[in-house]
């Protein structure tokens, strides 16, 4: 990048906003994945006229902007594969304004997901998100429609968004959507806006509809004899109908893991659903009846729920300790994001890991298999000697 | 429109499924609102290909298409106020796949929201709708992301839509979406689809998602001394937080209507509030409870629930007749949709309902005032007789 673009982007964000230096840039080059580009610099803007600033420049003089918040993202979303400007959002985090009886919240697009519901748990809200929400940023959060655990219930972040502002392409500054929850005038542009990965514009504000906190949660493990069963199970507590607040599967590999990494002390055994029920204390109750009934008829090894507040926070951050605790796993295996994330219908689940575990044995390479299955989202981290080809080989032909 | 049009037309749908009669063009002209324009031709298409056929030639020769489900908007959404072709897509009513474990549907345009109701009620889902649901087709409901009384909890038409077969305006035939609860790949074209009116492509199938149909409910009556109080109740309902899947605003013109065209024996007040809750058997009582204390400490003058499935049916029912009621409400008045739906923030309805008063008021003329207030959406009718000036020139002023 020439020279005379940095001194422009100075003039825009500051002197003190603007970094070139390798280490620098290298620290922007990946995100939480395996993708790595270096970006030419890396800018703090810190309101909306800074950003419409620095894509007006980057219309004129024509060089990509990449726009990023936390950089959890395991799929390269904010990696600069043509260089360019990173453009780091972070400094942006201002919750502007709680309008709670009104059920929104106004955000800058840096504020930290775990920060926000912080500040709404006061009033008995939340806003459901990823995994990765105790540093994963809204904005991020909005451009990517993150969701996570929770999502077979509450949804994705997509179903929170009423409304934003956007510094588009040419640098002009846009409003989609509004601050109510009905809203049908007009293209719902807010909604194309989530999920596009910064490609269509700068997201600087966002409207997010909150929603009340359960009065009670409980938590189950479940342990299964195989990894089918485990998915089975799945698609029958779905069916029954019960929609649990959060229903994650986690295969040997990932028990290990996280029992090493954490000590969890989970069952050594082939699978196991982490299964979360909330609302009312009465619905609670309810529900504990109902899945546990609906494990046991499932087949499971055993189903036991816990009401502990200290165990189940033990078992959620167990389960968000996955993907370190992988890679802690075996000290010469690193774990890589190769087919990280897919989804099919709930029904599937068990076909499909299955055909993981069969994929896993061909090819002789550990593949730990776990996700938020109760909306059909697995993953599968490939975990690997990195310096050796011959797993590289292995791993490619997994994929 | 060239006879030679329509001849090409003739050949795509066949001859009994084009329409040209004055007294069948005179039918499709309008919706249940008050504009009126009359198209050349009304089609009936029963499959994509005969739909991707008219659009081509429509492309081709530039005639206008407006495609309409059962007409029951109140907005002109599928008035040919260009004239050309209405094509009624209600042969297009095949209820194609049923996946309940996996949460999703896959229904043709032309279904009717009651006969999907009906089908999922066998297995215990639903998926919520408008006011019409009686009548309305789901592709309207898309093409407008309809929304009704349940909005508040349950959402509108586009939380519901994992995906869709769309004709875009050249002919081509596109699909948006997935099968998946889980969908982040790619731009959400099938949300921006969501409300776009036939403007963007003509909607021939839709995968829908499901949700479970509640344990039990309870509705109540809550009667107040003015439409400002209701109005605050229900913003303290939504702040406490309570999240009903009812919460209808009434005002008196709308409570005579009702009691006299079905008989419902609602108090003769200044406003009440129709409040549903669902949920678990246990969970409705405990929110019962509440919504019971709420409206106490909001200056209800009662208020009033009921589990009885005869009486809950009853005040729905007269709920939904309430535009034909209002048309009854003085022999020589009719309802006339001039501004009609509005959404505001909830903590707004007191204000908003307050000024409509004001208004009708100053303007001297009969405003009704009614709505799903639990998401801030409100509908004001004006009452008059079309045939004076003098009442036309107010409502103008009024609106």
């Amino acid at each position: 990048m020439e020279k005379q673009i940095i001194n422009r982007l100075r003039e825009v964000v500051g002197d003190e906003n603007i970094r070139t230096t390798t280490a620098e840039l290298y620290a922007y080059s990946t995100d939480a994945g395996i993708h790595r580009s270096m970006p030419d610099a890396v800018l703090r803007p810190k309101n909306t006229e800074e950003v419409a600033g620095v894509v007006k420049l980057a219309n004129e003089l024509l060089f990509p902007v990449v726009p990023r918040g936390a950089g959890t993202a395991l799929c390269g979303h904010s990696v600069p594969v043509a260089a360019g400007v990173v453009m780091d959002l972070q400094r942006m985090n201002t919750i502007k304004e709680l309008h709670i009886e009104d059920l929104y919240v106004v955000v800058e697009p840096g504020v930290v997901h775990k920060d926000l519901n912080a500040k709404l748990k006061e009033y008995g809200f939340f806003i459901p998100g990823p995994s990765s929400g105790n540093v994963a940023n809204i904005g991020g959060m909005v451009a990517t429609n993150a969701s996570g655990g929770n999502a077979v219930k509450y949804g994705a972040t997509r179903d929170y968004v009423l409304g934003m502002e956007v510094v588009l392409p040419t640098g002009e500054i846009a409003r989609f959507g509004s601050r109510t929850l009905k809203n049908s005038a007009g293209y719902q542009l807010e909604k194309l806006m989530c999920g596009m990965e910064g490609t269509l514009g700068v997201i600087t504000e966002v409207n997010l509809r909150i929603t009340p906190l359960p009065e009670a949660t409980a938590v189950a493990v479940a342990v299964f004899h195989t990894l089918e069963d485990a998915g089975r199970c799945v698609s029958n507590i779905i069916a029954y109908p019960v929609i649990p607040s959060g229903l994650e599967l986690m295969s040997r590999v990932c028990i290990e893991a996280v029992n090493k990494a954490v000590c969890l002390g989970l069952p050594d055994e082939e699978a196991i659903l982490l299964i979360e029920v909330d609302g009312s204390s009465n619905d609670v109750k309810d529900q504990i009846e109902k899945v546990t009934e609906i494990c046991n008829e499932s087949g499971s090894i055993s189903v036991d729920f816990t009401c502990d507040a200290e165990r189940k926070e033990e078992l959620w951050r167990g389960r968000k300790a996955m993907i370190p605790a992988l890679s802690k796993y075996h000290d010469d295996l690193v774990t890589v994001m190769l087919a990280d994330d897919m989804a099919v219908p709930m029904s599937k689940v068990p076909e499909a890991v299955k055909a993981f575990q069969a994929i896993s044995d061909k090819y002789d390479i550990i593949i730990a298999s776990y996700g938020h299955s109760g909306d059909g989202n697995l993953h599968t981290k490939v975990l690997m000697d990195p310096t050796r080809k011959s797993h590289w080989d292995q791993a490619e032909k997994a994929v």
